[in-house]
Order: structure tokens, then C-alpha cells, then sequence
């Protein structure tokens, strides 16, 4: 958003600049203006931008129908997309989806802003908030998609056909009884084509076969996860009050664990402390002093992605708001109240610890789905695959001719992080976008009546096909959020140069950054007005 | 921001205004004056107070701890209170918690403003904006007060004791996945002694004994109801979506029907029908189309408690608005897919329909709870009862020396309603300082060293016996949303007059009464933010 206000503030204040020398006032006020002059001008700029921005949002424009054939009158290809994480709405938002007749397909009819999840669980943003419907994005492209809520179950890809799954489990009975019942209401099974297949179907979280984890741990990964942590996180809150001070069970109960030290496993115990701190603290003051949030770690550093300094500056941050960072720990076994760990010690010995907890959080990695690994053993070329799909500089998974991978279910040799996911969406609908122009050429061609017209398409295409491009990773950088409006960032200015930071203003950074990255106006008004909601009514303690 | 803005704007005005008269504007620009003054002040006044009263909120006073004796040595009493619904929740917020040592014992840790819980399914006012921590509401008042979050078993009136039980259920599993698993983690189960119990467990939906609704329907009664519908309406939605248009099975699950036409049916009916006029209309026009809202009712007539010209303004709004309303018609019969109704005609004879449906909600009424059934039988006094505990002119459960009931619970005779349980909890709040004081002087005169004392005292004992009154409910009228931003009142004026009054206006009206009706500032604030969000956003359709 910055980057055209910005560019017409400058043009502006140079000219507001020019006048002011014109009249011989006194450089210092001169000078004076030009920040004030920029600051009122870029609030009233940001405001009408975002007020324009919403209202072009909840007024799409009509939408071209999906046609048979393509303008030049050649067959028009099937797109389909699956999933709606961050790679594939970022192609489906960049892709001119005139130019195909685009189905996705994904058990979620939404979009997740999964950089602000672990913010969702203690209430710092809304878990609506963070979402944004996929019809909404869909509907703000050119051309219609349709949109199938359904699961992926297999993908044939001799004969190109996607089997899409969908079951309705309904949960009925007496309000606030436990009468109820399950029902599995409905169940659908379909056949849907395709010319191509773009892959965005992520990755899920991942137990090392740790015997517990999965029975008793919960995880940050999608949106009711953080409604299943937060219910835990208040249940044990409430529970524990209910025993007398200094009994063992309340301190167990009060005992928040988090595994894995990586932004998300970080971010989430920073918010933890930070509820804790500033509003477990009103209310429950005699239940906030006991509650102790421990983060767990395998390696001998937390957010080991980042720079060397910035590691320091995290345990730093931890030591003072009373986080228990708990390193060279690998976790052993979970049981319904203990986590059995050991912890290497300095001396190469190891240490079994025993540690009783309340709520467990999960938060360590990522193996690939299923349908992943459906792939990984039909496809020959794909039998040694293991994080992802094997796929080419283009994106093209090995062993096919149409099937696009991006986002955590490809293996590109770069992090598995939302930055990347949305860069291999950006680059897909660039190619599409190219082979569609190659393909309208080549109709033509067919269609050229004689050598002079067929020469000229000829260059045209061969031009055309020079527009075809490699992936490029272009990394910009990393941030992570630590509690207490303290943030780290590993920041990337061009090509050589980088900026390690860490405190109160890179917070600063992070949430306006976090702010820029929402895919919507829409998400960008709602984060901002939850974060002025916690500053003046603080974060809520119901449990629903 | 906008108060000491407006303040400064009707300084100017007021000073400009001294300034016309002199002036000798004419008398009728000066009378018209008078308006706009009082509007700009009214406006800095309300701004002003909202901005005071989250301050004073979110920044509770400290509070007196609980201590075993009284100011004048008695000893002081326990008050249970049991529940948190209008009747408990309006009884703790009056009661002075110095006077007496108080427990809140209730499943649900926060108040629910219930008649706005027909908005929030279809995402026009939040689920977390309609609720109030009971913990914040607690922490407003000048004593401690305990909070339990635990279900109230069992009352054994002889020992005055309550047997309170919690469970937390767990569920866990891997993220989006199946193979998650649920745990009843933690039982705990405890007596507690009371010297005064306050009952208000309100009551539970019932469905008559009709096969198939427990299974089949959804409630609209407490919280996580709300969240089941939101979930039900929105899978029908997408899983309709993925049938060809016109199939059967499209315009099954397509079909909502809400039975009962009290104000909850209808007002769910309402939102619902506006729900698909303004959002899904926007964004699944093909779908929108499609939808069927179905309003059943067994009487001739919905919103049966209004005035009768009521009675036709909100028919004529429903057909309007394409509600299809089904009067004098049963339901017979529930299945997962067709409800089987009985219709009386007007010549006396019946006709079964048969109505496919995708989700059905069930608002018909209310029976007692468990606890309040097992009353009926340990307590002679109450084996007649049937629709609450029977209770005397100060809700003094019959056949009990200290129990108190109000709200749904009890039968006092009036409609249970939020406002008869609200009124209820005032009146009883306002009894128990009575009774403190008469216990206060009590214990006085016991003390009292020679008869001038002790007659001085009696005297006081004498007056302040006279505090204590009977419970008389004020009705203050009734008021129902019909869908289309049209609403529906009765409005009493004092005790001779009354207004019956429907349409635009008196949806402005139905929304202003309903602000101030909100427990807390905080909450006035967040549903008037909903409120907003929706007119710019529209309703989202994530599921989630």
C-alpha cells in the first residue's frame, strides 16, 4: 500500500517545497513543514486509500462467466486449484481468471492469515479477523470460479481427474446438555477434471511418532485449533481455582507447555505471557501469579532461523517476562498430565525431566498429507520425495505434464514459510498467464491463412515464450513477535545489505508489516481495530 | 476524540450564540437554536460518559476481602448464588458483596445477553460482543466474590449444601484431522455450605417430546447453540453449492426452517432472511436464490405476547420479505431430512405436510432443569410444581427457610422473560441489604448494655423491617425484530398508556433499547461496533 502514496507524497511536498522558497520564509520553518506537511497529507492519503479499498471490496464488479471456448476460439483449459492456503490464493488472487475456467476445491471456504494465529488463542485478534472467505477473493478476480467445499481424496493423473470427498458431521441435541449426538448427515463423492492442476494443499503437523502427543496435545495450524486451545487454556484456568493455593494439582493445571521453538511456538508463548501479564493479572490476580509458561526446545537456541545476535536478545526478552525457555530438551512421552523429557546437558550427560502441565501446545513441524504422499508412491519419479513434491524450476511436478506444487506440499529447497507459499503463487499466475497468451498464438497459428500472417504469429509466439521465467526465491526477510511489545526482525534491504533488530520498535515494525501483508482491506481495518479493542477493553476471559 | 472536539465546538457556539442575540437575530433562528445546542451537548455528554464508564471498567477499585464476621461481630453470612444468566447475573451486580461472604457457582463463566443471541449465528453482532466475563462483573462490586465454574449437582436443604461437579472434557488429535480423540481429563466434585442459596439455573429448551428433534434440531438458548447453527447454515450452503442447480437435493438442504414464533423464531427468521437478502445475495447469488426460510408455528398467530395489530404487521413484513410462515401447524415428526407436520384448516379438518429441510431450529419453550426437578420432589411443599419452584411474595422458595429463586426457575406467576428475571434480581439485592441491616441490629441488640439502648435499637429493628417488601414486576413492553430493519413494540408509558408501534423507526428504537439494556459499557461499545462493521463489511460466510 505504502509504496504509491509515498511516491505521490514526494511529488506533492516538493511541490508545497517549491512555494514556500518562492515566499522567503526562514529555512528552519521551511524545513519544519516538510515532515508535517508529509504527515498530514500521508494520513489523509492511507485513509481514503483504505475507505476506497472497501468499498471497492464490498461492491465487486460483474464477473465474466466461464465460456467453452477462449476469445480467439480455441478450447478454454480447466484450472484446478486445491487448497486455500497461502499459495494458492495468492495465485488465485494474481491469476486473470478470464483466461481459464479456474475450480478450487478445499475443505475451507476460507483463507488464513496464519502469521497472526498464535495471536488468536489468547484473544489479541479475533479468530474472524484473521480469515477471509475465498468466494470474496474469488469474486474480486475478473472472470467467475467456482468454488467446491470439499477434501482432495486422490488425483488420477493419467486420466486427469481430482476425486473430491465431502461429509457433513452433524453435532445435535438438548443446549448445554451432553444428550447430544453425532450424526455423519450427508456424504458426496465426485469426479471433477482437469487441464491443469495447481497443488496448494500445505502440510500438517507432525508428532515424531512421540507416543501421546497426538491424544493429549493440541496444535496451531488452523483456525480451531485456536479455538480447541483457547477453551483448554480457560477450562484449566477455571479448574485450577476451584483447588486451594500451593496444592499440586493447581500448580499442574497452571502449567502452560509450549514445544518448539520456532515463530510460531515462540509468538504463542509470548502472547500466553502477555495475557498472563495483562489481563489474567486484573482479573485473577491470585491465579495469574501462578501460572508459569515454559517453552520448550530441542536445539540450543530458540528462532533459529535468525541471525546469531538476535537469539540472544529472545532469551533475553524471556528471562524478563518470566518465560521458562527450557533448551537442548527433546520431548520423550506425554501422558494426560506429565511430559517426559531429556535435556543434554553441558557435559554431553542427559537429564531426564519430568514436567506436569495444564495444557500442551505442539508446535514443532511438518510432514506432508496424504494426498501427498498418495503421490509420492504412484508417481515413479516422485518415490524419493519425502517433504514435499519433487518439482522443477517451474514449479511442474516431476513425473507430470500439468500438475503444478506450491507452498508446503512442494519440496523447492526453500523454508517451508508463508513468504515463500505466496511467492510460487505470484510466479504460477505470471506463467499461466504466459501460456495462455502461447496458447491463444498457437490457435492462431492454426487459424493463419497464409506464410506472411504465419511468420508474424511465429515471432509472436516465440516472443511470447520468452516470458516464461524460472522461481526465484526472494527472500525478504523474517520477524517474530516475543511478548511483552517486543519483536525480533532479520530484515533484507536489496541484495546486500541486511538489518538485525530487535526491541520495542521493531514491534512496532512487526505489526505494521503484519498489517501490509493482510489480503485484504477489509482483514487490514479488522486486525487494526482488535489491536485498539485489547489496548482499551483488554482481552476477554469467556471461554466461548 | 470526538468529545473535547464537540467540547470546544459548543463553547464556540454557545459564546457565538450571546454574541446573535445582541445582535437581535430573530426569535424563531434563536429558538432553533435550542435543538442543535442540546443535540451537539447530548452528544459530548453520551461520548463523554461511554469514554468514563470503560475507563472505570477495565480499572475495577479494589475490593473488600471476604472475613468470617460482620462490622458490628455477627457472623457473616454465605450467599450462594447459583448460575449466571439474568436473574443471578442481575442479583450479584445490586447486591452490596460486603455484606454478605459470596460464591457464584454456574457451568458458564460469563452472562450471556440473550436477545441478541438470534443475531449472532449469521454474524450480525459477534459471539464474543453478547457476552460479559462474570469475573469482570463480579470484580465491580465493593466485596471479593467467588467464582466456581462448576455444575451445581445436588441441594440438600436440611444441611444447606450444594454439590458442585466439574469435568473438563478434552479433545485432541492432529490439526483438521479425524484422528483426534476426546478425554474426560479431570472430575472434581465438592460440597459447599450456604446460609442463603439464590437459584437461577434458568431452564432448559424442550422439544415436547417430538421424535427426532433432539437429534435432529439445533437450539438457540445458550452460546455454543449460536456457533452449532453458524456451522449447520453454512455447511448446507457449501454442500448445496457443489449440486446441480434445480436438483432436490439443492433445495433440501437449501430449506431453513425455524419452528416456534415467539420472539426468538422470529427474530432468527428474520436475521436469517436478511442474511441471504444482503450478503449471500452478494456473494452466491445463484445460491441466495435458492434459500427458503420457513417460520412454523402451532397457533394462529406469531409473537402471540404483542398486541394484536402487532399481530398482522409482522405477517405482512414476513411476506415481504419471502418468509414462508406456516400457521396452525404441529409438528409431528423429525427425520434427518423431512419434518412431518399436521395443519388445522379453517374448516376444522387437518392436513399432514411434509417439509424437507437442511437445518431446522427449534424455538418453542422452555422446561425445568434437572436440578430444579429434583426440588420438586425432595421438598413436599414443591411436588405440585411443574414450570418452576413455587415460590412466596419475596421468592422465597415454598418449604425452605433460605432458599431464593428467580428468573426462569421460578414460577412467580409472569412470563419468563429477561425482564421479569432482571427485575427479579434488582428486587432480591435490594432485600438481602435489608436483611443484613435487620441482622446488623440484631446483633446490636444483643450487645446493647441497659433497656434505653436496647428500646433505641428495637426502634431502629422496627424501621428497618419495614424495608423489606414484596416483589412486584413493573412490565415495561416488549419488542421483536422482524428482518428488513423493521421491528415491532410494546411500550408502556407509565402505568395507563401504552404504544404499540412497528416498522423503521421502531427498528431504530428496538436498537437503542437493546444498548442500553447491555451489562457494561464494554458490551454497548462492541455491539454498536458490530453493528457498524456489518453496514461496511457485510456479514462474512467462513465458516469458522
Amino acid at each position: 500500500m505504502s509504496s504509491p502514496v509515498m511516491r505521490s507524497l514526494a511529488r506533492t511536498r516538493q511541490f508545497s517545497t517549491s512555494r514556500v522558497v518562492a515566499h522567503k520564509k526562514p529555512l528552519w520553518q521551511r524545513l519544519f513543514k516538510i515532515p508535517l506537511d508529509a504527515g498530514a497529507l500521508g494520513t489523509v492519503f492511507a485513509t481514503t486509500k483504505l475507505g476506497y479499498s472497501l468499498y471497492r471490496e464490498s461492491r465487486p464488479s460483474k464477473q465474466a462467466p466461464q465460456t467453452a471456448l477462449t476469445t480467439v476460439g480455441g478450447p478454454k483449459k480447466n484450472v484446478v486449484i486445491l487448497g486455500t492456503g497461502w499459495g494458492s490464493t495468492s495465485f488465485l488472487k494474481d491469476l486473470d481468471t478470464t483466461l481459464y475456467n479456474v475450480t478450487v476445491v478445499s475443505p475451507r471456504n476460507y483463507f488464513l492469515f496464519t502469521p497472526l494465529l498464535p495471536s488468536a488463542p489468547t484473544g489479541t485478534v479475533d479468530n474472524k479477523t484473521i480469515i477471509e472467505p475465498i468466494r470474496s477473493i474469488a469474486k474480486r478476480t475478473p472472470g467467475v470460479v467456482n468454488f467446491l467445499e470439499a477434501d482432495a481424496k486422490d488425483i488420477d493423473v493419467e486420466n486427469q481427474t481430482v476425486t473430491i470427498h465431502q461429509a457433513t458431521t452433524e453435532h445435535s441435541g438438548v443446549s448445554k446438555e451432553d444428550s447430544g449426538s453425532s450424526v455423519v448427515k450427508d456424504t458426496f463423492e465426485q469426479k471433477i477434471n482437469y487441464d491443469y492442476l495447481v497443488m496448494g494443499v500445505g502440510a500438517q503437523p507432525t508428532t515424531f511418532g512421540i507416543p501421546g502427543v497426538a491424544k493429549y496435545a493440541s496444535f496451531l495450524k488452523e483456525l480451531p485449533d485456536s479455538v480447541q486451545v483457547r477453551k483448554k487454556l480457560l477450562s484449566a484456568i477455571e479448574r485450577a481455582s476451584l483447588y486451594p493455593v500451593g496444592s499440586p494439582e493447581r500448580k499442574r493445571l497452571l502449567s502452560f507447555v509450549v514445544v518448539g521453538g520456532g515463530p510460531t511456538g515462540v509468538e504463542f508463548a509470548g502472547e500466553l505471557q502477555d495475557y498472563v501479564d495483562e489481563d489474567l493479572h486484573k482479573w485473577m490476580p491470585e491465579i495469574a501469579d501462578e501460572v508459569k509458561v515454559t517453552l520448550i526446545e530441542a536445539m540450543p537456541n530458540v528462532l533459529n532461523a535468525f541471525s546469531k545476535k538476535l537469539w540472544s536478545y529472545a532469551h533475553e526478552v524471556f528471562t524478563e517476562t518470566n518465560i521458562d525457555l527450557v533448551l537442548n530438551t527433546a520431548v520423550k512421552n506425554v501422558t494426560d498430565t506429565t511430559i517426559t523429557a531429556q535435556k543434554k546437558l553441558a557435559d554431553g550427560k542427559t537429564e531426564t525431566l519430568e514436567i506436569p502441565y495444564g495444557v500442551l501446545v505442539w508446535a514443532t513441524g511438518n510432514a506432508p498429507r496424504d494426498l501427498t504422499k498418495s503421490l509420492f508412491q504412484k508417481i515413479p519419479e516422485q518415490n524419493t520425495a519425502r517433504r514435499g513434491l519433487l518439482v522443477d524450476k517451474t514449479l511442474k511436478v516431476d513425473g507430470t505434464d500439468n500438475v503444478y506444487a506450491l507452498g508446503d506440499c512442494a519440496f523447492t529447497g526453500n523454508p517451508p514459510t508463508a513468504q515463500v507459499a505466496h511467492q510460487c503463487g505470484e510466479y504460477l499466475a505470471h506463467q499461466f498467464k504466459v501460456k495462455a497468451d502461447i496458447a491463444d498464438l498457437q490457435q492462431e497459428l492454426i487459424k493463419a491463412s497464409n506464410s506472411d500472417e504465419q511468420s508474424k504469429v511465429q515471432t509472436r509466439l516465440e516472443s511470447a515464450k520468452k516470458g516464461l521465467k524460472e522461481f526465484k526465491y526472494e527472500h525478504m526477510g523474517a520477524l517474530s513477535y516475543l511478548g511483552a511489545e517486543k519483536a525480533v526482525a532479520d530484515l533484507v534491504w536489496g541484495k546486500f545489505s541486511s538489518t538485525s533488530t530487535g526491541g520495542a520498535f521493531t514491534y512496532l515494525i512487526w505489526r505494521s508489516v503484519y498489517i501490509q501483508m493482510c489480503m485484504s482491506a477489509r482483514m487490514k481495518a479488522l486486525v487494526a481495530s482488535d489491536w485498539a479493542k485489547v489496548s482499551i477493553f483488554g482481552r476477554d476471559t469467556s471461554k466461548e
